[in-house]
């Protein structure tokens, strides 16, 4: 079904869509190549940012006349509703396309097959399915919002070879060095929101923010004036928040949830860009299940950086998609703190199902990247 | 001073050498090529069992009077004294070599430079220093029992990602794969001596013996009668060891380790194979250091398969030569039981310090091979 040069067209499509990885939020991430009936490339994009042009117009544009009787390779459906931008469906049928090839159909309610039959419907030829699976890698938190209704959720954790996060009194500087702490630079930069506990931000005082001085090499290609703050999300079931904490002197999004409101005093002592939101689960506790709900009305991939508390219970809950572990080559020994609080397994069977996705070393540390099986 | 040839040759003569690393102890691997004038190689010869001919031997055998006026290549110092064998300095001189390389000058204080001083007395030319340090590696054990008086100590360990050796109940069949499992074996095929505590003993009711059909690849080029059993050691030190163990089931040498004295009743109870060692340390535990010294007199090499305990006083007291850590890609969680028992260190500057020696894929699971700063 598939040619050679259709398979190398869509791979350059997919290879192309990557580049948006840090800025498309929430859209997703989508690449568009243009092969004339000679096999030669006339145009192709990327979508760059929300609100800006989708892939298809970029590749169109470069394309102009020549897109007349060509084929395009799509990585996701065209769209066919007026979003920000008119639907690029309409503009494929106006540039006079013979044949769209898309790796997958757009799982948005708001297409969903509608983009495909547009085209069909102007006789265009329409073919779906190529290198899907490598198209869907491109968007596991955008497929999630849309597929699930919540975010693709990370945790990461950084630990020792004896699996210990600090020394029994909190000492942790620097368990991981700094091509380890560099990634999770990178990771952020890559998350629509970052969750961490209120027992983090009351020891460790983190800005949580993303630092472009410390992105490496992908600072050089991606300016810091494109970088997308992660919101910040606390959580804080006892409302023990202080508004001295350092995350406030950042001029960024932040949500407080909490298991109880916050009292209106603390609340008129916050700036303008914190929200507040009550999420009790019943035992005390805050209800993780309903809080990436919430988020996943607009985010797509969510970093988890916290304790073996709340880690731990993403992990319990099976709302943990991807364990991310920097692993340092060192030992704390028994008396470090635990990388993960999980129940007291009675058996082998028990305890979580993890797939090894990707291994690597990352100066002295490793970084592992595990799937888990998700509820 | 090395010409290409002669280093070719040293290779040559260090990978003959180590296929004799699970036969000749305490005897040190030795492996020897022997060169004529022309660079042809005329006799090769390494090793293979103590009480058997030394590497030399076996290549002047095989080069006969080819010998005369060649090069010799020798991993180790050739040896002056009368042992089980005849001095193989005195061989190569009735042999009529030309000149001698050497790796290592011996440290054994028998040998120390009087087999390199027999053969220049007789007027050969003696080079020695050539590859020291691969030549080094191959006896790590030999060279730490003449050089410090003790063997060279392996921890074992097998963890989960998060540092845990078993759940809280003792549960851990199996953390790690087969392919981790056979390896361990292939180290224990490797020692002179295995050590474990009684805490082992009693809750796992090992054998702890060297199982052929278990050796994997490694046991088609050794055969079951050329495999050493290692000398068992178990830590026991209030004497609560049990006549009917499993490991009295295997005729071969143990010795049961306490800081009081067993019971007459009990030894009586124990078979023939199997001696006593009372070193206390003062504190109610066993003087771990004075046993090295004890086993040093006849061990090169020793595998500590321990609980965190027994295991992390090795690491503590600086008497673990290197770690050995199977880590299987699994989540136990903070239940489960700790890798190593040590120190509530205060600063990340006092935890132990791990150099990585090696590093391989086993199966799913990972070896890491790390050299710990030793007393």
């Amino acid at each position: 079904m598939w040619s050679a040069t259709d398979t190398q067209m869509m791979s350059r499509a997919i290879m192309l869509a990557r580049r948006g990885s840090y800025t498309t939020r929430p859209n997703p991430n989508v690449g568009c190549v243009i092969v004339d009936s000679d096999g030669a490339i006339v145009g192709e994009g990327w979508h760059i940012r929300a609100g800006g042009p989708h892939a298809e117009l970029h590749a169109l544009r470069q394309a102009g006349d020549k897109a007349r009787g060509a084929t395009a390779y799509v990585t996701l459906e065209p769209c066919s509703h007026y979003g920000r931008t008119p639907p690029c469906a309409k503009a494929l049928i106006e540039h006079g396309l013979k044949r769209v090839v898309v790796a997958m159909t757009d799982p948005n309610p708001e297409v969903a097959g509608r983009g495909i039959k547009l085209l069909q419907d102007a006789g265009i030829e329409v073919q779906s399915g190529l290198l899907e699976s490598d198209a869907r890698s491109l968007n596991p938190g955008f497929l999630s919002r849309m597929e699930r209704k919540r975010p693709y959720v990370r945790v990461k954790l950084a630990a020792s070879l004896d699996g210990k996060t600090a020394l029994a009194n909190g000492e942790s500087k620097w368990i991981t060095g700094p091509e380890a702490r560099r990634d999770v630079q990178r990771l952020r930069a890559q998350s629509c929101a970052l969750i961490t506990g209120i027992g983090t931000v009351l020891s460790d005082d983190p800005s949580l923010n993303v630092r472009h001085a410390e992105l490496g090499g992908l600072g050089n290609s991606l300016a810091e004036a494109e970088l997308i703050q992660p919101v910040r999300v606390v959580l804080d079931s006892n409302c023990r928040i202080s508004p001295k904490a350092k995350l406030f002197g950042i001029e960024s999004p932040i949500i407080l949830v909490s298991a109880t409101p916050y009292e209106p005093e603390l609340l008129k002592a916050l700036p303008h860009f914190v929200s507040t939101l009550v999420l009790p689960a019943g035992d005390g506790c805050i209800d993780l299940a309903a809080l990436l709900t919430h988020l996943g009305q607009s985010c797509n991939l969510v970093l988890v950086e916290a304790g073996a508390k709340l880690a731990g219970s993403f992990v319990e809950q099976a709302l943990c998609d991807e364990l991310v572990l920097y692993q340092a080559p060192k030992i704390l020994g028994c008396h470090g703190r635990d990388l993960l609080q999980l129940p007291d397994y009675q058996t082998m069977d028990a305890i979580p199902s993890l797939t090894l996705m990707d291994e690597r070393r990352l100066g002295q540390d490793r970084r592992f990247v595990f799937r888990l099986a998700a509820a």
